[in-house]
């Protein structure tokens, strides 16, 4: 697909034929994190046990490279029946505290959603099976692979007896399938600390956009979501005892609702456009060059037409455009069946995906006075209230950053390609948490293939991806070195 | 508040004497009654036997009156816990079959809404409690009061054994709190039998609109409900992988429902007012005569503002114009919180109260004929499926009938007033059953004051309403005599 990457020379070479050559220890290991169940979803006390072994495992893993590891008890999580389970200790290690060298963050997690085999799997999820280069079992790119690639990459220069090219830290839960409960709390105690001397963080926990293209993420939406609620009295009505004497609250709110976003996707709600940055012409070439297969992601999405016809503008539109969606009602009629009322009060929902340089504050005002316009125009004598529930900013990168830099020219040195520069059209709160505290770089680096299945039956990761991942992150940290 | 009416003359006169000085006993036999937890809504055992006792009470007291009383077995009623309880006979009763008489057949029911005293009941339900003329207890008003009324009636002739003036049948039953399982089976298999001879039927089952004057009911609105399904497909999506690239269910139906009705309550679809029978200048002074203290209706319904100001307009609005409502939408996200979903296929749902002279299969025509055009106009890429699940024609009556022109000079009679000409905003399945199916004049002849509290805590019927409500049946009887 791509043209051979140029020969690499000396350290380089090195690095890359250990790999090769140890690759089904690689594998190996992947097999005996795979075979642990660690699923964080389902609050069961033998499965909070998995998941501590399973740090443990790791923690041992990093100790036995050299590493200081630290374990930081999260105490318990309580449940509303009265149940109590141990939050799984969240590990920060490190590896080098040269001064003259950059450090690198690589944040992690352990834990994986549930599965079983009844569900539809191939092959039991807890044994990672290998069928045609594909390494099929729960966790195998969900995170588990990825992590142990960072640490592949970290072995390869022990045991090739060389100085790591970077300093490097690892911060690893076992609760982010779970929310990530307490992972805010520590990132935030050890600003100042174990974040001090950190320059750069990156994530590997999302997937290319192709099947055999590596991607570099570099920006998420954020999202403002809001409330309309619309009320005439607590109490329902009966349709055949008031229909027709009445401004119905549901009347008023499919008016509300209906007045935000026109049938082609646009955003009705003045000035929600203007902070929107213009597209490029470098950002341009970007979306040209990503490796997607209309046909393919159309057919895999069940969609039968999209708004857009062409990669670049259905892409745009999820990464780096705002929209709008309704998500739903509360308060009305939601059952199946056929039931005469009108709902005394409503509430409805819907949330504006944000984009560089929208701001939501900003938005929040616009919202407010369109709703309020639209509903003053219809002279009901119903009270409209509306709220801002949830308000993220968007996320992005500056991919001249050296970290980018760094991970690009890696990408060309074991893949012989340019990366696709990708966005994520959600939030992703693993970036948001170290974007808004650390205040530091933030890069994601995928090394799962967009075919991976993360959460679903038969998760796997190909072994390519994971031995040349391992390649990558390696190659990385010389680029980060020559960079420095 | 009436001036008197006319003094009766001759057997009238002994008529309302006799039920005057008979009035403790009628209230007496209203405690029996009354102390029988008859409720038909909890599917229990016990409470089953009571209903059965309750059937068998009423039937002893019409033997006692020499009427013919058949039980009409209905066998059991199966629940999904695979639990069965009897169904409660339902009461097929005659006296006299003369063929110069026209023959009246009254509808009641005696079971009754479940009611404890911890609901809020300031005198334990099933012990008639009296208190300022008032009659509380379950049941006093919906139905027993005005079924022992009808049987005070015929009572009081017998006992000044006078002859009966018209043919006298009773239906009652003992599960119409439950949705009146089996009636309907049993007036379609008696059409020829039993209610072959019937001429006119009574239903007392309903409320005046006021405390103090006396009202006839002779119309109910009808209702065509529909659904209209918007799908992109069956599994929903997230907002932000999926924002901004699709015509979104949820758009397309908050626009399709927002398409039905203005802000004044205006139904949209063309062609909807067509049929709708015109104002007549008779029909306004029926509503200008209607006693309603719009101030109370309003302080008692907690609405702020209705859209209409006057009483003739809001009454109208309630009776003789169609009405749209929107009941809820199934399929999006109706739980509190704040879920970023796509909904992939929703369900929107509404309903037209319909009115003379409009007709379910024309309005069915209409709404789907109007909501493919609005659809249409979006060019969205969904699909769209409208259906009507529910078509009730309305019922009017002939108000020159022979039974209302009865019924209305009975009221001048015992209470010196011209009655309240009301109709209902809803379908009363009772009317609709009766009207379909044995296809004769069936009139609603309430007894209770709107006060009453039907369903509700601290239900009670005015000893009153009760008493003067018996002569007006016995004084109905003898104006369909003169009348034949």
């Amino acid at each position: 697909m791509f043209s051979s990457p140029a020969p690499p020379s000396g350290l380089l070479e090195k690095v890359f034929q250990h790999i090769d050559l140890h690759q089904d220890e690689f594998v190996q290991t992947l097999k005996e994190w795979v075979a642990v169940e660690s699923d964080s979803v389902q609050p069961v006390p033998r499965l909070r046990q998995e998941i501590l072994k399973m740090m443990d495992m790791a923690a041992d893993k990093l100790q036995r490279l050299g590493a200081s590891v630290d374990f930081v008890d999260m105490g318990t999580q309580q449940f509303p029946d009265d149940q109590s389970l141990p939050i799984p200790p969240i590990i920060l290690a490190e590896l080098g505290n040269d001064p003259k060298k950059p450090t690198v963050c690589f944040y992690g997690h352990l834990d994986v959603q549930p599965a079983n085999k009844e569900d539809g799997w191939l092959s039991d999820p807890y044994t990672l099976t290998e069928v045609d280069g594909k390494l099929y079992g729960r966790g195998a790119t969900d995170n588990k692979g990825p992590v142990l690639a960072w640490i592949n990459a970290v072995s390869t220069f022990r045991a090739l007896e060389q100085d790591l090219p970077v300093n490097v830290k690892f911060i690893i839960e076992g609760m982010e399938e779970a929310g990530s409960v307490a992972l805010e709390e520590v990132v935030r105690r050890e600003k100042h600390r174990f974040f001090s001397s950190v320059d750069y963080i990156v994530i590997s926990d999302n997937l290319w956009i192709s099947r055999k293209k590596p991607a570099l993420t570099y920006g998420t939406r954020g999202n403002s979501y809001f409330t309309v609620e619309v009320k005439c009295r607590d109490q329902d009505f009966h349709s055949g005892t008031f229909g027709g004497i009445l401004n119905e609250p549901m009347a008023d709110l499919v008016a509300l609702l209906g007045s935000l976003v026109d049938s082609s996707g646009h955003i009705l709600i003045p000035g929600i456009y203007d902070k929107v940055a213009p597209v490029t012409e470098e950002e341009k070439k970007m979306y040209a060059a990503i490796d997607l297969d209309l046909r393919e992601y159309q057919n895999s999405t069940q969609v039968k037409k999209f708004l857009f016809d062409t990669k670049e503008e259905i892409l745009m539109h999820l990464w780096r455009y705002p929209s709008l969606s309704i998500h739903g009602i509360e308060g009305a009629f939601d059952e199946p069946g056929a039931k005469t009322v009108i709902p005394g009060r409503v509430i409805g929902k819907f949330s504006i995906r944000l984009v560089p340089h929208m701001n939501a504050s900003v938005v929040e005002k616009q919202v407010k006075q369109h709703l309020e316009d639209i509903f003053s125009k219809r002279n009901s004598s119903n009270q409209m209230a509306v709220s801002m529930v949830l308000g993220i900013h968007p996320w992005i990168a500056n991919i001249k950053d050296n970290q980018y830099l760094a991970a690009k020219r890696a990408i060309r040195n074991v893949f012989g390609t340019e990366p696709d520069m990708i966005r994520d059209g959600s939030t992703i709160p693993i970036a948001k948490i170290f974007q808004d505290i650390i205040q530091k770089s933030v890069m994601m680096l995928p090394l799962g293939a967009v075919d991976d299945g993360e959460h679903s039956q038969n998760e796997k990761i190909n072994r390519w991806n994971y031995i040349e991942g391992s390649k990558l992150f390696a190659a990385f940290f010389l680029e980060m070195a020559k960079l420095h």
